[in-house]
């Protein structure tokens, strides 16, 4: 398989966390999307839609969309699941992990801030609040649920589906030096998450395409 | 069962044609959004993240998130399925539905349009053009496989997942006046599963909680 990623992608980091959690075997293709790379000729071509992440498989056939990919890998790969077993449990699961997916990410990527900046000549402090007001107000809804857990991880002794799409959210709060004090969970969920190797491995600091430090 | 609904969430709506398409019986408890009724003390307790759609089930636990929701219902009442059986289908058409969920939906909703508004201080024409910008772009990342699918529906015979995520956004679409003029492949699908009684008694203008024309 082959995952074309880019390092700083919050739902590209999502797809290389689960593939390091499920121990598939894969390569990283990066594409620039800040050269643009993702509407390039050559890229084009594998995926038509031009987004990245997007996962292609031995023979060829390519799915984009994180979440998707995501829950392709949880069928076609069954273990270990990154989801409860029990169907009402893990339909919990995924309310988180869409919460994440639709009310927090969506409004903060690369493309709706360049929109703010250039279209609606918004200034940095003011992409800089938007940007802090849909983490917080996200991890405001779901910190509840994350600390009533079981614990250590969303799985119990395993990590799993939830992680892998907080800890990208909360990599980019960090990155955009959000304030997540109000979210105890949430922190230390992150923190125990990043101790694993899988996770670590994953992370953007890591990637061949991230600059040297 | 008990959706919480709103008769004009994009979510919402998505739910109640699932419920339709799978024949699933239950009531619609209505949650005026534009009155902050997600808010109130009454809703909170069944649904604490108070997020509409919500679903709950005969022993009284809830679902939230849409896609949670649909997802749930493939699990526990798989007949009719609304997804392909064949696990890499099945994923182009979650990529496709997720497109709509995460890529252009989010930007469009209410609280984000209140934002626009309340905080940035854009006038009406600029938060028309960003609705307008967020639909065209993601229909025309999406037409090509539109127009792709095997028809009449997206599951040949039947209509499916992406049928219960188009019809809303285009929904949304002509409320706003947006020229979707160049998509007649989502136009198209859109008149067709609109022709079918699960997607018609789904319709905002016909929920209980809808305005008297």
């Amino acid at each position: 398989m082959i995952l074309y990623s880019y390092f700083r992608s919050t739902a590209a980091y999502r797809v290389r966390i689960a593939l390091q959690l499920k121990g598939i075997e894969h390569s990283i293709a990066p594409i620039n999307l800040i050269d643009g790379e993702q509407r390039g000729e050559r890229f084009l071509q594998a995926n038509p839609q031009g987004l990245v992440p997007a996962l292609e498989l031995a023979d060829g056939r390519v799915i984009s969309q994180s979440t998707a990919i995501l829950e392709w890998l949880e069928d076609a790969h069954p273990q270990p699941p990154l989801y409860p077993s029990d169907s009402w449990e893990r339909a919990q699961h995924r309310a988180l992990c869409q919460h994440i997916a639709c009310d927090i990410h969506p409004l903060n990527n690369l493309r709706v801030l360049q929109y703010l900046r250039a279209e609606l000549g918004q200034s940095t402090e003011s992409v800089d609040r938007w940007y802090a007001h849909w983490i917080q107000s996200g991890f405001t809804a779901i910190e509840k649920a994350v600390s009533e857990l079981p614990g250590p991880f969303s799985l119990g002794e395993q990590a799993g589906m939830l992680e892998t799409f907080l800890v990208p959210q909360v990599f980019n709060a960090r990155r955009f030096k959000v304030d997540i004090a109000a979210f105890p969970a949430i922190q230390s969920l992150d923190q125990r998450a990043l101790a694993l190797s899988a996770f670590a491995r994953a992370q953007p600091s890591l990637q061949v395409d991230a600059p040297p430090e």
